[in-house]
């Protein structure tokens, strides 16, 4: 059992104030044991929150929220503000360890302003506070805390620099722990690198250049020296920075030493008789060793990715070897998109992954600087599909957002051979943007390689076929389409037509026409937003025909960590729920 | 006729190489002569490229085109290079005007890498230059020219932060006009200042804080002293920046004076006869008013938009009135939408003002920052629509893009007292963030003021009430629907139901139901393109029944300067040619 003493006394920051130093530093002892408890009982961040209690501990001691408003970049480092503001009981307690999300949710608490998952948003965001505030004739501090590399991407650059020029109270708070979610890349953080090393003492100083005032506070992880410096610049009423240094993991060694591996853990990571995961082929495994072999046998293929290579297996194995035909952007994700566009414009052969959930930061960037440009980029698109994600990190959105931009080819592998095949072919072909649905399930193998020639756009492949019912089953949502060709099969003895689409970004015209004589529905199931995404193409097709057309998808929503068979259900998505719909349209 | 004595000789850049630089300094006589003619004559960017002759011409004299390769940013400040790189006929004969576009466009020249019409790229492009030259171990130079305050858009931070980190050669030219196309904002630019008040020499630099050698050149319109500094830097094995001061206009005194005025023109603005515009009330006209008595009677609100003032009307009389309640972020429109989200999330009223073409720039923020937020901002999308536009900067995808975001309320009003009603209540309600299609056609008057609640969402309007045919026509598109129902009454006795949907971002599923009843066709218009717009949502309702439903908008493609009836040809957009269509399905 944690000790939780000081902590017992605590209810909300107002309790803070009455602490001494000691108490606070015993205080950041209990806060750091909840966070590595809870964190490897059921997942979460662990680096940045054991990184960032004795800063949280400072800026409620010192600040007076919710008055002073305190801005959270990313917010997967707010943990200690949970526990601070309110919601102890979500640490202290087992029973409550899913009862508050992983990042600031303003439906829990007045302290947290904004729900934020993607990065490097907190400058933005807390110029317009301020400037609210300044507008209604209101006092107060606002405070931004960014961490984790945050600071790399545009929409942060974008913040710093009009911040800088807010003639107002704004303090930002950079938690320097050297480290992305990866280690650090570009010329920010040689500048970061350089003020550690100074003590904040280079005249070469990236924030002073911008116009901030700027502080700097070595040790990051006391309370005290933190206190101190925040007393100075609270009330200030010009643009601030305060720089801390601050040790990612901190107070847990085998997070201290494996700061990446460590960043965000899964369940039970810690326990000493943690069963080692076994390695199973799948597509993450399949496109590292894809990568390898390529690059090995040709010196123009590059892997480049955003700031987060854990999530494609691109360990520092693999990093090495590949040395130059590797680019970690850092978190930035619109120069990856055109750095990328440049590479296969200029005949070298990019593989960009990225996740579906932050794509979405570069929406012009695939318009503009790639599609505009017809540029052979091979982006492959992880993770994309309905979750019981958190509402910050859903991946439902990429077909709407990518498929809908002309030239981009987006396509959908249901299985290995398939997948692989597009891959190579991608790579290879110098005609277009090319953009892979990297399935989210479990590998399935046929065992047949796959000889298509994808050059040849927007042309569905009949798996299995039949009559009356047609149903195009795209991506991961194929096996789905089985099943319920199986069951419809089993308990009404149709003999349904099994499509997979493969294309994302057109219709196969002849082929639905051709449907057109033996079929009277036609399902189209895709694992993404219906609203702009693929099926309503199809749709749209049958539009001036007696076809019956049901689309099948998630509705346009924010969810946030619905399990996802409950999700399913919402949707409709599965072979007995289709069938009900089914029968419904035939009677 | 002007003089083109030393034009005459030049057909390459390599015949540059030869001259002198009193003949070079003519040549830049020549140059501007041909352009303020041109742009005078067919309308363009004048300040951008008169500034930036001297610099096109050094650049062209030191280094050798296309083996060294320059990118350009926005590249709106192109037309000298492409007089030096064989493209002179289109400036030297006024028949010959419109034969090259107003940006970079590789299909004409292989000196032009990129089409490039949004700004902020070149770092970021000319980064894959390098590397793909440094993967294929070829040598050269690679030039990125960034100028016209594209340095403050996050594409362009997130690439000097890459570049910065490039450990080779690059050699980024800063073209410093102290303007972005209206006067610059933020602190990067305040830092350009500084630089150039201290001749380049303040310790306090922006460039060297990301690890850039650094240049500065006081005569950026000097040939002789660019290419002293240009000769320093070629082949150059670490990322560089030149940092050069020109004159916006530089050569046209009118220009030199007026330099937001003078950015862009139309045809005929230097002519002495010209005659005064005549003030027409438009929707651009009554937005600006609307905002002028808006900020009078509440403090609270304010006008925001990112570095393009002149679009919406803003001129400096504008500016003044509003004072704290106006925000100009500079080329920055992410951090526009976090701020504006911000702001409206603490209790100000937001306005944010935006081109169709420039949302594109900020899905992410429309995403996360603002729709999961749910703050209730008001977002003005101006030019919206199909037209004759360069591929660059087309204004039709912005339907799909904002309307399959989760939360948004887009709304497509028809008329002057649909777009008050719903511009006001935009801006007092508290629920919803909600974009307005700004109507990109003459202004039309009902006479009637209207006083919808657009709190009931998704709620259609049946403007005529009829049977058989039902027309859904939005926004820009409802006078073609009324065209469409004239005509199908004058020709074939049809009586058609005309729809207004006003809302674009749902449907009114009892008004579609209620169709079925008496409706065997559903016509659905929209300025924009067709795939993931809200037609397809149409469609996708009424795909279990018997209605066949025709969709019209334009196909998934970039055009490029095609008139505008052409494209209302190729996309079947006129009364008689959708007419066809219905009278083929009825038979």
């Amino acid at each position: 059992m944690e000790s939780t003493i000081i902590l017992d006394k605590l209810n909300s920051p107002k309790d803070l104030k009455k602490m001494s130093f000691n108490e606070m530093k015993d205080l950041a002892g209990e806060i750091r044991e909840l966070i590595i408890k809870k964190v490897n009982t059921i997942g979460g961040h662990m680096g940045p929150n054991l990184g960032i209690v004795e800063a949280t501990i400072a800026l409620h001691y010192v600040f007076n929220s919710p008055v002073d408003k305190i801005v959270y970049d990313v917010s997967h480092q707010c943990y200690p503000h949970k526990i601070l503001t309110g919601r102890k009981e979500g640490f202290t307690n087992p029973d409550n360890y899913l009862k508050y999300t992983g990042y600031t949710a303003p439906e829990e608490s007045e302290h947290d302003l904004f729900k934020v998952g993607h990065t490097s948003t907190a400058a933005s965001l807390a110029c317009g506070v301020a400037k609210a505030r300044d507008l209604k004739g209101e006092k107060g501090n606002v405070i931004a805390l960014v961490g984790d590399g945050s600071l790399s991407g545009g929409e942060a650059l974008e913040g710093l620099d009009n911040a800088a020029a807010l003639d107002s109270n704004i303090i930002i708070v950079i938690n320097d722990n050297d480290m992305s979610i990866a280690e650090n890349h570009g010329g920010v953080y040689d500048n970061l690198k350089l003020l550690r090393n100074t003590n904040g003492k280079a005249e070469c100083n990236f924030f002073k250049s911008l116009g901030f005032e700027y502080y700097y506070v070595a040790e990051g992880n006391n309370v005290e020296k933190l206190v101190e410096t925040f007393e100075i610049v609270k009330d200030t009423n010009k643009p601030t920075i305060v720089h801390i240094k601050t040790q990612k993991g901190c107070g847990l060694s085998v997070a201290e030493q494996n700061k990446e591996a460590f960043h965000w853990i899964l369940p039970g990571t810690l326990d000493e008789n943690k069963q080692p995961v076994e390695l199973v082929e799948n597509y993450t495994s399949l496109t590292r060793e894809y990568i390898l072999n390529k690059t090995k046998e040709d010196k123009t293929v590059i892997a480049v990715n955003a700031g987060t290579p854990g999530v494609f297996g691109f360990d520092s194995e693999f990093r090495n070897t590949l040395g130059k035909q590797y680019t970690d952007v850092g978190i930035a994700e619109e120069h990856a998109v055109a750095y990328s566009s440049a590479l296969a414009k200029c005949g070298a052969k990019p593989i960009f992954t990225v996740m579906s959930s932050f794509v979405q930061r570069t929406y012009d960037q695939l318009s503009q600087d790639l599609c505009l440009n017809n540029s052979p980029l091979t982006m492959l698109v992880y993770w994309g599909g309905i979750s019981g994600a958190d509402a910050t990190h859903l991946c439902t959105f990429d077909i709407p957002l990518i498929s809908n931009i002309p030239n981009m080819v987006y396509l959908a592998p249901t299985n290995k051979e398939e997948y692989l095949a597009m891959l190579n072919w991608s790579v290879e072909q110098t005609q277009y943007p090319v953009a892979i649905r990297v399935p989210n399930i479990a590998l399935v193998s046929t065992g047949i390689e796959d000889n298509t020639d994808y050059s040849v756009l927007n042309k569905f492949k009949i798996e299995e076929s039949g009559e009356e019912i047609a149903i195009i089953a795209a991506g991961n949502f194929f096996a789905l389409g089985k099943d319920l060709k199986d069951y419809l099969k089993e308990k009404f003895g149709y003999n349904a037509t099994l499509i997979n689409p493969r294309f994302l970004t057109g219709i196969d015209e002849d082929l639905l026409e051709n449907l057109k004589q033996n079929h009277k529905i036609v399902i189209t199931l895709e694992d993404g937003e219906l609203d702009g995404g693929f099926g309503e193409k199809i749709t749209r097709f049958y539009g001036n025909s007696n076809m019956k057309v049901l689309n099948y998808g998630s509705i346009k929503e924010f969810t946030d960590r619905i399990p996802l068979d409950e999700l399913y259900q919402r949707y409709r998505l599965t072979p007995e729920l289709i069938s009900e719909d089914i029968q419904a349209n035939f009677k």
